[in-house]
């Protein structure tokens, strides 16, 4: 395993997605081969399971059935485009993975956020068994987030229609993961213009690489 | 949880779901309540999950993907179906449940059988946490029973077109499952027509359910 694996992480409407692409581009230009991956998705399989994660009722799927559906969305998303791209040397960066299950679904039933937490740690550690070097979390207020969110038109808003109480204690749990992972996770304030924000992130990822 | 939840299981080709039929058919005319049901599948998402699992090429899927997906379509088969018609008191048949994925994972990769063994072990106690009071494990000649297989027409032959070496190994993990439970799994002879076997059926549940 000589590549190097990042995840960005943040509430819906950060601005994520956005960094990860500039983020890939100026990596790219300073030579290195990257591979620029999303979950749920990143490999066909996993995409087809995305499909049925995203589209449809909110309600569709209980928590555990969709924690399982992630979990096999991700094994494949590993085994297919991960893990290939990091033993030839890769970056890896993936708009998503195991912190957004952690979160949503802590964010989702916030009763019983402990047992949903224990499921989700016990798959990651028996059936994914790799973790980000480094987690970029792409923090902003939930009320901002949220109106670019629902402003978005797309068949994949299932997450986002959970609404604005949903969000902030989707980023109250990334906090929390931040907190507990401070080697691993970096808070980056989405504040400002995308190239302040890019900027951030470029520090924080260039001394990390070094 | 009043009902009753019977499971039927075997190699393909051998009968089960007729028996099954058979089965559910004698119960509701001596006057009880039945779910007949089946997996993968059994509730409306985990008919989703079916298709992604059962079409298609045969190593679309890795192991510990296919797994993941099995237990994702038994959750929601669990919740939607069956604990709803327990509750109620009636008599669950289902037509395969988690011993199938235990003889087919274990027979598709008999290198790697016990790690998925316990994978799938762990995943039963996580996410499903329900046993069947019985089990009907109908045994046949792999020869005969593949030979009926691989006679049917239908895009879901993905498991049968694995060939006569895995059917053989498939036989001899269900007869380890009924070795190690006895008082759940009794394995029934599948010699004979459809009556003589159902008759041996019949003999098993009038026991089980006295």
């Amino acid at each position: 395993m000589t590549g190097f694996f990042l995840t960005f992480e943040g509430v819906d409407g950060a601005g994520k997605s956005t960094q990860a692409r500039r983020l890939a581009a100026r990596l790219r230009r300073a030579g290195h081969e990257v591979v620029l991956t999303r979950e749920p998705g990143g490999a066909p399989g996993a995409e087809e399971i995305r499909r049925l994660l995203l589209t449809g009722d909110p309600a569709r799927w209980s928590p555990v059935t969709e924690t399982l559906l992630f979990f096999a969305a991700r094994r494949d998303h590993l085994e297919r485009t991960i893990l290939p791209a990091l033993a030839r040397g890769a970056t890896v960066i993936s708009d998503r993975f195991t912190d957004s299950t952690r979160a949503y679904q802590a964010a989702a039933r916030p009763d019983a956020a402990g047992a949903a937490r224990a499921l989700i740690d016990l798959l990651q550690e028996r059936t994914i068994g790799l973790d980000p070097r480094l987690t970029l979390i792409i923090d902003m207020d939930p009320a901002a987030a949220h109106a670019r969110g629902v402003a978005r038109t797309t068949d994949e808003a299932r997450f986002e229609r959970l609404g604005a109480g949903f969000q902030t204690r989707l980023r109250q749990t990334f906090h929390e993961i931040a907190a507990a992972e401070p080697e691993r996770c970096k808070l980056i304030d989405a504040a400002g213009d995308e190239d302040a924000v890019a900027s951030r992130v470029w520090a924080v990822v260039e001394k990390a690489l070094r």
